[in-house]
């Protein structure tokens, strides 16, 4: 097959892993014969300082016209510590998530056997966990009205949500527990807000489509109690934009680390993947970072917007391999790796 | 000393595990040569069915004039699954909170020793954790405007904080920094919205008075990871009203269990202490219910309302050397625990 793919490096170490992850997309075209093309894009806080911009107008037309885009992270601690800033990096991922359409945020959690001992979680509450989560992408309170009143004074922020958009990402999450172990767990505050409510509303009709699917209803606080007491218990996870943001984050520790977790945007068009991890300026320039949640976005990209699942899972099946055979990065290094065993970016990616 | 206690146990375990909590009480008292008197009422579910009003005036006004009120839980699942309820147990607790400005909700998170293996998380990972959360309480998306619009196709809720609310937590959550190990972390989401920059302004003002005090900022994603996987670099931690909800049902697990953790919510008036854990209908009725969150909500209360800090002291040593005798409720029973060391409510609370 050809196909064109948009690398998407944006800041921080999101330049060094990309780059691992697009090798590993190379190699994978030439084993099984395909032709894969690729351009570049800016976003973030590169694009502010190349553009003045954090989405140029020049990268949304590329990503538009690409079949799927590799993406790193964005963001830079000078506009954390600046609330002022009236541009961010993070309006650039916010903007290419809401003129892309990628309602649907999938992240895969899932822990490598290898890794058992990395988590600060115990291994037997752990062991064969196995959870999908659905994050809701384009609305909520990340996309509502927001401001000032009272001379600065009072700040706000409107949450919202359309019964339209919850029935959407809901369908997407109950088709994926169909494949799965046929459990749902949406999440919500229906207990104290009202686009919790209309979202348990919607959840519920919806599961009359999906009678085979068992569906359980959650308040947010505690589902962040529960994941980490029993993550057993979760098969497909289902939730609006801000809880899935807290309790993915979260449930990056039933994986051992962060720096092995990859996600998949999805909606009307162009797909997006990326690792859940964010631009890490404390240890971007320095090699050590974790390439195997971008190398895992490649697999889910080909998975998913190429329909490749043999590539695919040769992929994951090579980070497997590579944890199997000990080494590992820092991030998810234990006393029993040793220091031939431990490699940086690059060499993790050729491994 | 003379002083007037208002219990309100309010729904499901909420009465069972309060009765523990004024025997507590009455017990310090007698060993104190102190006089408490009592009064009742209602809130909640068990309001809404005898009067048709989750916190009727009537409960309003006894909580006014009492010097305390030791609270325990409100909620059922009956509301749960209709989203389209219009009275609601926990309409009757967030209005309590706002007419007794209790802006502040303290919760202690520390494990007692003998837990360490109760939790899902590792023993070296726990080991020492203590964590004192402020969280914010009358304020945020709970209290700011909410309602549906295009005939009930669009829900909407508004968070608010303005600069005096965020100011008057921050100086509170400073303030017993200084008496801790002076740091400080601030959580928000400050690279999304706009309550969380106000907030972070603030915060980043307000530290100026206090210098000795460490700040550090920390998005609420990031933190409910950190949470998890390195407990011991938060001493005071300050949030937002819905952040607060979130991240203290996680740190629940660091305690060893919901089961144990007790927090108070003070503010202008009288200051109400509960345990953290909810009403748990599952468990009602059943007499098995943890009552050491609320045992612990009784030296809370002993201690910031009533200044008795002896006293407050005796019942949380109490609580420890029960642990240590071995005795244990379900909810935090391990492999060592035989069988005549399992105690239901009442059996934990005689001893
Ligand atoms: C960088 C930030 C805006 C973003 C988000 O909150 O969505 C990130 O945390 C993520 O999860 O992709
Ligand atoms: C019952 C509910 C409204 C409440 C809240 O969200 O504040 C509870 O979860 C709590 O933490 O006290």
């Amino acid at each position: 097959m050809n196909k064109h793919i948009l690398i998407v490096p944006g800041d921080g170490i999101g330049q060094e892993v990309t780059a691992v992850g697009k090798k590993v997309l190379d190699k994978i075209a030439e084993k099984f014969g395909h032709t894969f093309s690729y351009d570049e894009a800016l976003i973030g806080h590169v694009a502010i300082e190349a553009t003045g911009n954090p989405l140029p107008d020049e990268s949304l037309e590329k990503m538009r016209k690409s079949d799927a885009v590799l993406f790193g992270a964005v963001g830079h601690p000078k506009y954390d510590n600046d609330p002022s800033a009236k541009v961010r990096p993070e309006q650039g991922l916010l903007k290419m998530r809401k003129e892309l359409g990628l309602y649907a945020n999938l992240r895969p959690i899932k822990l490598f056997d290898e890794l058992l001992g990395a988590s600060s979680i115990k291994p037997e509450i752990l062991k064969g966990a196995d959870i999908l989560f659905f994050r809701e992408l384009t609305g909520d309170i990340y996309f509502g009205e927001k401001g000032r009143k009272n001379n600065g004074d009072t700040a706000y922020d409107i949450a919202e949500y359309s019964r339209y958009e919850v029935e959407r990402i809901a369908r997407k999450a109950f088709d994926a527990a169909r494949t799965r172990r046929k459990k749902l767990c949406s999440v919500d505050k229906a207990n104290v807000i009202e686009t919790s409510r209309l979202w348990r509303e919607v959840v519920q009709q919806i599961a009359k489509e999906y009678p085979d699917v068992e569906v359980e209803h959650q308040f947010v606080d505690a589902t962040a109690m529960l994941l980490i007491k029993d993550p057993r218990r979760f098969d497909v996870v289902v939730t609006a934009n801000l809880f899935g943001d807290i309790l993915t984050d979260e449930a990056s520790q039933i994986a051992g680390s962060m720096g092995m977790l990859a996600s998949a945007s999805i909606g009307d068009g162009t797909g997006v993947y990326e690792p859940i991890h964010g631009s890490a300026h404390d240890i971007t320039g320095k090699g050590v970072a974790n390439p195997l949640a971008s190398i895992l976005s490649a697999a889910l990209l080909l998975d998913i917007s190429f329909g490749m699942k043999e590539e695919s899972e040769l992929v994951i099946s090579a980070v497997d391999k590579v944890l199997k055979e000990g080494y590992r990065t820092r991030d998810i290094a234990d006393a029993a790796t040793t220091p031939e065993n431990m490699l940086g970016t690059a060499a993790m990616g050729e491994a």
